[in-house]
């Protein structure tokens, strides 16, 4: 059989499985990850198995599927492999907490290739290794619409950072630049991607880095309320407020973006940091003191606002006069 | 809007979400559950949070697919979620474990009702409440094709049973009958669902039992080597004899089947014994002693066979006279 043009059907599930696990073997980290050294069962049984670190656990899980998450003309299946742990490393970086484990169910159909099953696996290792964890089992399924589902177990010695710790008087800070994704995808989708600087745009679509350290540091400073920006600056701030019952006032001026987006995007920048989704930056409120420090540590982090007396989940956004320029639609709603 | 007829597009992804979560949060047992109590952080936030029990960790997911593992013929949407909850129960059962928490990630498309999502739920939790796990989070995506996964984390105090660790000289055992659920499919198939006895065939394909005090029970015995009949006996049983490098002997006058089975199929039994699956009772090897003790404890146990050399992974089945029936063919692959 030609390697090139072997499928799944080719090989059946269980070759299919058998070939990803050895893909998986192959790279466990030199040294072991301290995750990989408290495994008691690694894949290829029901279920695995670890000794438990002392503290607490997290668990998260994310799914992408194509033609709603990604299309082909947008992310090689690497990028797909890479970003959908990607997300699930940021759940667990907006907590505080370190990932341990993943689980991956892949929902393939038959005709699907084997290269690019492998190339899947490779930006999910790609990730795993920048994360320092590992992968240790999943499941196969046959689907006529590909998705790929990850579940990230973390750890976290510490109480975790959580949504609704916000209090009015807190700032309002992101850990990184706004917007940079939605503007690598609209390069992507325009075909303008060969100009000098879109490069760091089309990354930030396509290998988002999640903030990890970032997060571990937030709640070493002692921020307690934090969130990733995954749906958008504003959807999630909404989500954030909703749930701390309290509101939000945005100064849009004091977004912080990189210089590529402002130059490829004069007049839609904004709408960009605060509307586009995906930037996988975390989005945290504390008291002045305790923002400052972390700020301090954290060189692209930024103030870009206060929490407010409110309606619950209002966020509201002025530009450098005070002017009311709140958008009037945000955030994605795959469903609508 | 007419109740009967909203749907997910109606109310969005986040308005969805909101009802699933009330309706999981409404269902909360009391007394609590262990694993309620140890929460920190519930639904709702980028991840949950848990205070570790002591001991070791399990986690397993497992996914169903309309048109791949279940149709509408054949299942309601509440059988659905309680089967799918009660495959990943089942692995957690092989290791001897007990379930703690699941998540939940619904594959659906914008005009699937909502009155099928609550019944996927009322499903998902009635098996929830019979574990004594609570569900505490999960995704919810667009899909052209349905489809559901559980990823199910598990508590052990002991060291958890596996798939490896069957010798020769091992008696080879399952913890309740075989082949119920493919005799439930094939009634549902053929239309033939009314007769007097055709319910536990039934019940069988439509809400399988894990067997999780009998994967206590066997850890408690001293069983260190299961796993869970999901693919068909022989397909199950060679999977095991592979990772022990080892082969077995089955006896197919001793493979325990409920009466309603041979009666509505007098030619066919055997065969759904040996190859149906989705039995979902464990299937065991320790030696004899061992063996002895566990069945005693576990009423439907029954010794099938034996452990013994030879090539990894073939597995004989034998008739009363020792003459050899081995099928050629055995278990699902849905892939070819």
């Amino acid at each position: 059989m030609n390697p090139s043009t072997a499928t799944i059907a080719s090989v059946g599930e269980f070759g299919a499985i058998d070939r990803l696990t050895r893909r998986i073997l192959a790279r466990r980290q030199r040294p072991p990850t301290p995750s990989e050294t408290a495994l008691l069962v690694d894949t290829g049984d029901d279920a695995a198995a670890w000794r438990s670190p002392p503290g607490s656990h997290l668990i998260t899980t994310d799914t992408m599927v194509e033609g709603v998450h990604f299309t082909h003309t947008t992310l090689s299946w690497e990028d797909v492999g890479w970003k959908v742990m990607a997300v699930n490393v940021s759940d667990v970086a907006a907590m505080g907490g370190q990932p341990l484990y993943a689980l991956v169910t892949l929902g393939l159909p038959p005709e699907f290739p084997l290269s690019a099953l492998d190339s899947i696996y490779d930006g999910m290792l790609d990730m795993a290794e920048e994360g320092r964890f590992d992968i240790i089992g999943g499941d196969m399924v046959k689907s006529t619409t590909p998705f790929i589902t990850v579940a990230l177990v973390g750890a976290i010695e510490r109480a975790p950072m959580t949504r609704n710790a916000a209090s009015p008087g807190d700032l309002v800070a992101v850990t990184g630049p706004l917007g940079s994704s939605a503007g690598g995808l609209a390069l992507l989708q325009d075909g303008t991607t060969t100009t000098d600087d879109a490069d760091p745009l089309l990354q930030a679509h396509r290998r988002p880095q999640p903030h990890l350290a970032q997060g571990q540091i937030l709640a070493h400073e002692g921020v307690t309320c934090a969130m990733d920006v995954s749906d958008g600056l504003l959807a999630d701030l909404s989500k954030l407020c909703l749930a701390s019952n309290a509101a939000a006032q945005v100064e849009a001026h004091r977004l912080p973006v990189i210089p590529a987006l402002s130059r490829h995007f004069p007049d839609s920048y904004l709408e960009k940091a605060l509307s586009g989704g995906e930037d996988y930056v975390l989005l945290f409120t504390a008291p002045p003191d305790t923002i400052n420090r972390a700020i301090h540590s954290i060189p692209e982090a930024a103030v870009i606002g206060e929490i407010v007396d409110g309606e619950a989940g209002r966020v509201t956004v002025v530009d450098e006069n005070g002017d009311d320029v709140t958008p009037t639609q945000s955030g994605w709603d795959h469903y609508r």
